[in-house]
């Protein structure tokens, strides 16, 4: 996220305390693929994630399952030669080629998927705005990821959530160069989970009220416009001080909530650094709820960018795909103990909403993950 | 600091964006000892701190001894039989009895007692009030190291600062037992130096006009009250939130300052984790501009706040003082890895303001240290 999400003004309904951006990350890095079947002779709606069996019993889910039967059911009624799968049960089946571990949004991308995924098996003409309302009632942050390229969560008005969707800011096609480092950092403590943080911050901190009131909507025109303009810096910018804002209400929480720790510290003086020497901003860092750090850069700087990440962080796993050759050593010293903390690198870039594939994950004579 | 000064409103004067309060700790545990001396034989100011010559040519300690050479300047004037002390040079001898570097708040309480000794020397009538505003200019949180026991900042309003001054909030005896646990966290980093972060946080945090405006004068009068009222769980609390609150906004300066390190965080969790076991607020953190941690407790809850303390931090220097007999264990499991990270702790409790003393730290042959 480059505005964050932080914030339910409806708990039940997943409506949030104010409007939010993201960038969809592409799916060559970080992919859920799902596969959505339904039968007859399915006895119960079962999902299967990383091969282990979850339920699709919570409420949450239940209601998200409940909308696209209505949607599906509506087709139905208006063309009784389609088959009856609204009123069948599904197997679903789930996997990502990424840690789930890693505290990398994996909630949410694997929400969208399978609302997507579901959506597809049913034919439902409805569009992604009107499907992100239903991922946002199973989990907020997944409205987003039902888009490619640089996406917005307009936060809505209406006490029934109507106007509380996903809209496209501009597709990845307007601004490709859009590249990301995802440094994961190990972190050995428990991190508040992010529904009862928000939480917590919500009653508690005496901040909040104003970044929700003041801070974040101004923030909010001036990011699209950023996007629309493909102006970096001040992309760049607005993204860095609203994860520092977004951190600064964890900590005026109370008890206070840190989701940084000395290692994305590090990072962040790190980036400093090199947009000083660089005498522009190239690159951004931005922190959802965890440590981990996402740095955005555009591609005409990724020799420095990575030049500096490499320097420091060289020795963990992840830069196989990097042309280490076109690399630009820092123009500043770094210290060989900075590297330490982080587990891994991820390269990535802005890429594309989800996608149809080819690939089957489930036994289609069995109706069980294969 | 119990209510955090952070912000100038005047960088000449030194007056601040808002109140604050302080409880000045006892001069038994954390001692400047300073000797003001003047003859007609010296030839410039001086200032020997902890045996090494520093210079009193800086604006702001001008500004100062000017104000105090004004006041003596009046009383000679009325009275030609006073000795000329306001025409002649100072020779100032100033020790410490704790580490400088430890980031204890030196400078604050090494002003107030270099204001202090001056005006005793030049028997000067005015109130510890009228001389908390000469030290303001020299060290805005030093005025309020003129008084002891709990001590309030008052903002003010004019624009030539005179009504920006250090009032009692009570008296050490009103509420004698409050206790203080400092806990020295080392530190390898420098942390941005508070004159400057405080600059960059009023210029770039969009969160802090709201604390100042809003936040803070709520909780400065509500802070006073618990202090006449020796309610020490309100008092607790507001100190642990004023200090989250105080820290998001550093946090949220662009680029983000922080003085909490991994070692002052796993603090903040101790003390809450001592809260919710002993069901009800027993001890309150605080952190000024850098990671060491004031704990404050009542005497009456020393068995338990130490016996937890004393768990985790047991190895370190600076406990001698305490009954470790008395100590009651904590009743939730301590990991020994939370020990690390802290080099020293100072026992302490509330204290007196400035003190006479026979100690004499000036050769009155020579005009030079002993």
């Amino acid at each position: 996220m480059t505005l964050k999400y932080w914030g339910k003004r409806d708990k039940d309904l997943n409506l949030p305390t104010n409007s939010s951006i993201s960038v969809t990350l592409s799916q060559k890095d970080l992919r859920t693929l799902t596969t959505a079947s339904c039968s007859e002779s399915f006895e119960k709606d079962s999902l299967w994630l990383n091969g282990e069996s979850h339920s699709l019993d919570t409420p949450r889910t239940q209601q998200c399952l409940k909308d696209l039967r209505q949607y599906r059911k509506e087709l139905e009624t208006a063309d009784s030669s389609l088959p009856k799968l609204s009123e069948m049960k599904l197997h679903i089946v789930s996997e990502n080629n990424f840690p789930t571990a890693a505290g990398l949004a994996s909630s949410a991308a694997g929400f969208a998927a399978l609302i997507s995924a579901i959506a597809r098996l049913y034919e439902l003409p409805q569009s992604a705005s009107d499907l992100s309302k239903i991922a946002r009632k199973g989990s907020g942050s997944a409205c987003r990821s039902l888009f490619g390229g640089y996406v917005a969560w307009e936060m809505g008005e209406l006490a029934d959530g109507h106007d509380s969707k996903a809209v496209e800011v501009a597709p990845r096609s307007h601004w490709p160069d859009m590249k990301a480092c995802i440094l994961v950092v190990s972190d050995d403590k428990k991190d508040v989970p992010s529904t009862s943080g928000m939480q917590l911050t919500v009653k508690t901190s005496s901040l909040f009220q104003h970044r929700v009131d003041k801070v974040v909507p101004e923030r909010f025109e001036q990011m699209k416009k950023s996007i629309r303009d493909t102006d970096f810096q001040t992309f760049a910018e607005l993204t860095m001080k609203d994860s520092n804002s977004f951190h600064a209400t964890c900590l005026d929480s109370y008890p206070p909530i840190f989701y940084l720790n000395d290692v994305s510290k590090r990072i962040i003086k790190l980036i400093n650094l090199l947009n000083e020497s660089a005498g522009e901003i190239i690159a951004a860092y931005t922190y959802d709820a965890g440590p981990n750090a996402v740095i955005y850069y555009e591609e005409k700087n990724e020799a420095k960018v990575l030049g500096l990440l490499h320097a420091v962080f060289g020795s963990v796993d992840g830069w196989s795909k990097a042309d280490s050759t076109s690399f630009i050593a820092p123009s500043f010293e770094v210290e060989a103990s900075w590297g330490a903390g982080v587990s891994r690198v991820i390269l990535t870039e802005v890429g594309e909403g989800p996608q149809d594939s080819q690939e089957v994950l489930i036994n289609t004579d069995t109706g069980l993950p294969k």
